[in-house]
């Protein structure tokens, strides 16, 4: 391929527009990649549907090489689908729903899983048609409540998603392993380094998944890891040692006690004097059915709301408001305590008590009465109060054990920029004849699994680890030209290099190597010389009297160029067989 | 690529659905191509993906070899954008809508003028960097009311949609010009002979256009055309010399009669026992505003409503219901005339006269007086009557007189699969900033284009022309794949050809050819020749224990095979560099 950037549609411009604050938004518009339509929708410009294109090849080939099957799904999906699998609810806001004129119900598809299992199940599947894996490159929607800056979180993207059906747990952990090791490298061969992060589910579904993440500042990924990499957790999961602290203690009576303080946990610990860890921190929230839940939690840990969710199998939660915690709880905010509160509250309130399993790590410990200004001591589980359900509901700090009991956690961000998910039977299960005929001719649930490649966020992040303060750096594998060619003979300044740039390019185009050839007559050498960098592919060749018949050569990461004939050029360049 | 038929996700099946009534329709189908979704809406299986990408790339290079320059667009369009043309009223019920959890609307886009204009306004664009062509690959969606059979009328399909941008009428005759002959050869690769014809522009606007159609019977769309190829035009715009008749007959005074007779045209020339052709054809119709229309148009003609619509500029044409003709325009189903009619109608009522230029060619007709069975006879233009708009609304018909006097019309049917429009400023006049800077400094409106073709009907119309009554034939260029190799040892014939089965699709592997294999042991030898003839790949080989050690060579198009070496048959596949 080959373009003169007289023609081509999309050229630099000076200033990225005001509310861009993320380096690859700025440069990707800056450099005439992309602009955006409507807030979180892109238009991919020829330069920028030229890289998304070379990172769906590379996905594709990695995919194809573990023999996953290419096809394409309707975007629109038969809201019925969802409907199968109460997923029409459990995504929420997120699902953009649309009505044809005959009043059919469609969904726009953010991942296309129910589409998936109900091609499928249009087949006799047998035994010995599995495993398979399928997959397509298609256009997904989010409607998302904030779109980010640039193609990071968009609400409109094209996504490499694949479904995998396999006989069994067994069976599917190889696919598991292979999709893993694939996703390494497809997003090694753009360029990027990524750590495998277990991670929630979100509406997805099934046991266990992993993020694909960049490390990055800028990203929205916070995740916890062990030194040696083998602990890696997103912080909506990330588990970890929960110490014993005074568990050796005997038990002490409780008692009550005035306790005029603020309602903030540092304020319990001057008043009583004792560690924060053994003060007992009670949360208090409502669920989208109005339901309360006290989570109770040792007080120097922090509930996390995601692991909270998921054990009560609910999709909201919010903080309970005060003026309810008194009236409908017969509580008072700050002094909130597990013990007796059941008796006070309400007729017709519904309250479950959620104990982190901290609670087993103390003894003794104080906290609320129910009652303002005043104080237990000597609190105990199981004596003094007892919970609804136990679990971990805690999260996991930099600095806290890890789930080995030996290392420490730290605290990276990052970008992710793919995931893998186990479904095992979550679909399969719950949408009708989703199922083979297996070897003693009886039918069996399908054992699933999905896997999902954002192109769009994969481009913005390769950019977020490649560039400098002049530009775009592209790795080869990805850059949207091989070559950038300049011919410097400007109206301002008369060369006779204009007739060799012009044969120089033809040369290039019979080799067969992509060039982007900056054959403006009307702008300067410094600003072709920017417009280069600003763009970023990965040479550039620069045609000017200065330099005989000599090429220079400059590779755009590298600071200086040098001198070639234009068969070294070409013998550089040559993609070798 | 090659792909072990084991493993294949879409394997073949023996039944159509039995609402299939087209061929590509079953058989992509059976063969394991396509399946429906929801009504229009289809999953292309890993078979029928390939066939698209196939005759993706072939558009994609001949695109890119008149320099225009793919991109991408998002699929919803901010409704504001349509609001901007007044397209989101003109489309009606084919525009689908959506709107998000911030109350912001889109539309699902069905063609995206508005939004190349609006991404093509983002730019400074000069002159210099005209002319641009600018295309996509992307998903379509057309809410229309009834799907047809299989992949020829859907409502959701990829579409390659290219916008050209020029400075001037002159300049866009070139690249109009240029896409004429670069759709007839993309269309041509495909092993698709095309006629462009002359057509309606529908709700894409312009002045001009053409519909690229392959002749066919089960074709939707209806033209006309000389026998030398000269004119060539849908029936909706299809223009005819009208004959003059009578015109030089003297004029005879108007005169009233009673006409006891029944509502037909045929009743007339009873009555009357005149031809045809000098009585008044009255046909009445209401709009979408409540206007009625009365055309009128000689007696062997009839209205060619497409061409009423765009003299009247209106969206929606309904016969009168006889009560209206009866109170709000005292006047009488059958007998309805020109003559009179005006002072006759009801306070408030809008009536519109339409006169086709055909009645120009006649003198001294007779029709209906606005009374039940009363007539006139010599009724005459000018003098007894007069038109509020003159024009031509005719429909052309075979036989007619073509437009140059001359040949004579014959009528054709075939499939639409692709279309390129004149459009001037049709939307650069509409939208806002829609400009670039003239050499002179001044801001000029684009003179635009735009051009169409729809992947998927593309593919159905190859199999409505490539087919027998076995299977599909596919043309090499659009195969999914190059070879089929059967490999004939099954478990009920136990054979050693298996070992050599899996060494010939190593070597065609390795000598870069696509292979689909039949490597299954469970299926008889016939299954499998059922099989390949169904699927359609163009060169067929068999490893049989029956053929020694040479394989059996058979193209799907010819009879009879024959017996080649391995390396006989990798030279014959090799493709030509």
């Amino acid at each position: 391929m080959f373009m003169r950037y007289s023609k081509l549609f999309g050229k630099t411009v000076k200033e990225a527009p005001k509310d861009a604050t993320l380096t690859s938004h700025k440069l990707l518009f800056r450099a005439g990649y992309i602009r955006e339509s409507a807030a979180g929708r892109y238009f991919l410009l020829p330069l920028g549907i030229r890289v998304q294109q070379k990172i769906q090849k590379i996905i594709k080939e990695e995919m194809d090489k573990t023999r996953a099957q290419e096809m394409l799904s309707p975007v629109l999906h038969p809201l019925e689908l969802w409907q199968e699998t109460n997923r029409d609810k459990a995504t929420g806001y997120e699902l953009m729903k649309v009505k044809d004129r005959r009043e059919a119900e469609f969904a726009l598809g953010g991942t296309a899983e129910e589409m998936f299992v109900d091609v499928v199940r249009k087949f006799q599947i047998s035994y010995k048609d599995l495993p398979f894996n399928i997959y397509q490159f298609s256009t997904k929607f989010r409607d998302e409540l904030r779109a980010r800056g640039g193609l990071l979180r968009v609400r409109e993207f094209v996504m490499k998603d694949a479904y995998s059906f396999d006989a069994d747990e067994d069976n599917f952990k190889k696919t598991y392993q292979t999709m893993w090791d694939t996703y390494t490298l497809i997003f090694e061969r753009m360029g990027l380094k990524t750590v495998a992060v277990e991670s929630d589910n979100g509406y997805i579904g099934g046991d266990y998944c992993h993020e694909f993440v960049v490390e990055s500042d800028i990203g929205e990924s916070r995740f916890l890891m062990t030194a040696d990499g083998k602990y890696v957790a997103h912080e909506d999961v990330a588990k970890f040692t929960k110490e014993q602290e005074n568990i050796g203690e005997e038990f002490k009576p409780l008692f009550g006690m005035k306790a005029v303080r603020g309602n903030k946990m540092e304020d319990g610990v001057i008043l009583h004097k004792k560690p924060l860890w053994q003060q007992i921190k009670d949360v208090l929230y409502e669920d989208e059915n109005d339901r309360f839940i006290l989570v109770i939690i040792r007080g120097d840990l922090d509930v996390n709301e995601m692991k909270l969710k998921h054990l009560m199998n609910v999709h909201e939660l919010n903080h309970a408001k005060e003026e309810d915690i008194r009236s409908k709880l017969h509580s008072e905010p700050g002094f909130i305590s597990p013990v007796g509160i059941k008796d006070k509250i309400e007729e017709g309130v519904e309250l479950t008590i959620v104990c982190d399993d901290s609670m087993r790590t103390i003894r003794n410990a104080y906290g609320g009465v129910n009652e303002k200004y005043r104080d237990y001591e000597n609190v105990n589980i199981d004596r003094d109060y007892s919970a609804d359900i136990e679990g971990d509901v805690a999260m996991a700090e930099p600095g806290f054990l890890a789930p080995d009991g030996k290392s420490v956690l730290v605290e990276k961000r990052g970008i992710e920029v793919g995931n893998i998910f186990q479904l095992g039977e979550y679909y399969s299960s719950k949408m009708k004849n989703a199922t083979f005929i297996d070897k003693d001719g009886k039918e069996k649930k399908f054992y699933m699994g999905c896997y999902g490649i954002g192109l769009g966020r994969s481009l913005a992040t390769i950019v977020e680890m490649y560039h400098d303060d002049k530009g775009i750096i592209w790795p080869k594998s990805v850059a949207p030209y091989q070559i950038h060619l300049l011919d410097l003979s400007s109206k301002f300044k008369v060369q006779s290099s204009k007739l060799v740039a012009e044969e120089v390019y033809k040369k290039l185009l019979e080799a067969g190597i992509d060039v982007l050839y900056d054959d403006r007559e009307d702008v300067s050498a410094g600003v072709k010389f920017a417009d280069a960098d600003l763009i970023g592919i990965p040479v550039r060749l620069v045609i000017s009297d200065r330099n005989g018949d000599k090429i220079e050569y400059k590779e755009r990461n590298k600071k200086e160029g040098k001198l070639l004939s234009l068969e070294e050029v070409v013998k550089r360049l040559t993609p070798e067989v």
